[in-house]
């Protein structure tokens, strides 16, 4: 069964969208968190486990799986799908933001990027058509453009000269995507241009006359701040097309998925569910709960006694605390599945409040509880 | 419900023995392999996918629970089984073997042990009354006089003065059992005497003498080699009642479990399942297989194919391989949970052996495949 790649706007509530990506894998109903698989596992989950979250997709990091085990391996196995056993749409980002963020010693020329790897200093090159080809080899649903990520704080002019050449790498990975008939499968464009609202502009209109499946907005929730990415955002998603997906890449806590929800996005990824779980920070509907913090060892509760998720409904605060503060495994894995669940329901609720247009009561009473907290303590 | 502690002796088959050992949280089949879970977790494993292996009991670790988090904690919390989820039997130990081998400074007197924490340096006194006492806050069903373990190698005259400081400490920790009524629960005493049979004789003879539900082996496992291990159990072994269970405490590899179980013996328990999952090893029919090996990052096979647990065969080799790689925690998880899947399956056969009598030919026919190992490749 082929579907084509295509997206179906369901209902609007203010701004806030309500709709469904058709990929070759599946549907993906947005708004949509995609739990991140790194290297082709979501940190600490088994696959079923985050399906049965309510996931209808996850991501994949490009620039970890080149270096290992490499694009022409998975592809040998079978693609990423095959590779991971996750049956449903993939997104795979192309590498930019990875190698502004992780490889040791990066040279971006015109052609692309040049970087040494962050696991055995061995040298890379990552050009648009690279990129696009190990997305291909990978068989991800989503593929995304080569963009260059600069770090934040950055001046106007590296921004724009960012923007440009993001552009520019945009024009030719997108002719990289159509070079090989892809049934199914769709490729994004990368909005850049820092919190500039002249340059978020610039860089939305260019990559619209090239004509993407769906639109990313990039270089956010890299230290600006909330307030300046929601602002960001107000200019940035009017202009992007209504008739197709907008992905905030790299977003982020339940209060910006919210907030970015109601601005018009419709997709986001974000490892903070996974890692601030092995860390031992719940996200639940009562806020955010600290499992390391003493005042949990006596406790007897789980985190949310009405929570379908086993691991906030079935394990008491006291033994997570216990697990985190032994360091073992068993707590990682627990508090990682409870934040994708968490964060699957808050979706699950957003598309709700939106099909029955309440969506603007539902961010209100939410923010409440948050403020509330868990008042049975 | 309350069952009377007991042990049933179903059939032998040569010196094996197949048993059933009764206790209030529920039966035990024996020849049994109990998964060490030691603060209150089988690392990386969830307590449901434990059981579905077919583990009737696990183990916890007196040492590790009374430091963290504290045995009065763990019984202000409902006790062990209510703290980890674990609904079947817990076998506790006495704590003797860590003080030993974990803690910083230890002093072993005629009282009792006092040694320093692994943790955080704190000063503990474990005399067998305490050891008695926090396994009965803990309430496991199968509680361990405290013994004290020495290392190998050491004299005979240090092997004998430890027996008999364990023989002693064996009639205060059966006195401190007694004094408590928990109907259903067991305590067994331990064998100590390192490989010499004049001080495992004496050992056991007055172990029986002051009568337990069960009875321990010792001090073996710790670096004697398979060979002495062995030849200890051919004249220990015989020494002990028919008619209670037998723990080998510590062991082991497949391979030792097998020819104990020909000594026989009833119980195991061992951390090498999971620890060598940790680490990229898996056990299975075919043998042993480290999945670092770069050999296998491009077989599609899952390590067997033909076996019910889903860590075993609905994952690729080279997935396994890519994850232990990356030192992901889904690999750590898959392969300690296929591990403890195998360790049960060969259990499981051997009880079945036992059972219809043909307990000689499974042990040669699994030494066999072990040899022959995994022919497709």
């Amino acid at each position: 069964m082929t579907t084509e790649f295509s997206f179906t706007l369901h209902k609007k509530d203010g701004t806030a969208r309500r709709g469904t990506v058709h990929t070759a894998h599946g549907d993906i109903r947005t708004p949509a968190f995609m739990p991140v698989g790194t290297v082709g596992t979501v940190k600490g989950l088994y696959m079923d486990q985050v399906k049965a979250t309510g996931a209808d997709i996850i991501l994949g990091n490009t620039y970890h799986l080149m270096l290992r085990p490499g694009a022409e391996q998975v592809a040998k196995l079978g693609g990423l799908h095959k590779f991971t056993g996750w049956s449903g749409p993939i997104l795979t980002d192309s590498g930019g933001f990875q190698i502004m963020s992780l490889s040791k010693i990066r040279k971006i020329k015109e052609t692309g990027a040049t970087f040494q790897s962050h696991l055995d200093g061995r040298k890379y090159e990552l050009t648009p058509e690279r990129a696009m080809e190990i997305q291909q080899l990978l068989g991800s649903d989503i593929q995304m453009q080569l963009d260059q990520c600069i770090q934040f704080p950055h001046t106007e002019k590296e921004a724009e000269k960012a923007m440009q050449l993001s552009l520019r790498w945009a024009e030719r990975s997108r002719a990289a995507f159509l070079s090989v008939p892809q049934p199914g499968h769709g490729n994004f464009g990368i909005v850049q241009g820092g919190t500039d609202e002249k340059l978020r502009l610039a860089s939305a209109a260019g990559l619209r006359q090239i004509g993407f499946e769906g639109y990313a907005i990039g270089g956010l929730a890299v230290g600006e701040g909330q307030e300046l990415m929601l602002s960001t955002l107000d200019f940035t998603t009017p202009t992007l097309p209504d008739d197709k997906p907008r992905y905030l890449m790299g977003v982020g806590t339940p209060e910006d998925l919210i907030e970015s929800v109601a601005r018009g996005v419709d997709m986001f990824d974000c490892v903070m569910p996974t890692r601030s779980g092995r860390h031992g920070q719940a996200f639940t509907r009562f806020g955010r709960i600290n499992l390391r913090n003493a005042k949990h060892a006596a406790d007897t509760r789980p985190l949310d006694a009405e929570h379908p998720c086993p691991a906030l409904s079935h394990y008491s605060r006291a033994y997570l605390h216990h697990l985190i503060r032994s360091g073992e495994l068993l707590g990682m894995m627990l508090l990682s599945w409870a934040n994708i669940a968490y964060y699957q329901t808050l979706m699950q609720s957003m598309r709700d409040a939106i099909d029955i247009g309440t969506f603007d009561d539902f961010r209100a009473a939410t923010h409440e509880q948050w403020k509330r907290g868990d008042i049975s303590v």
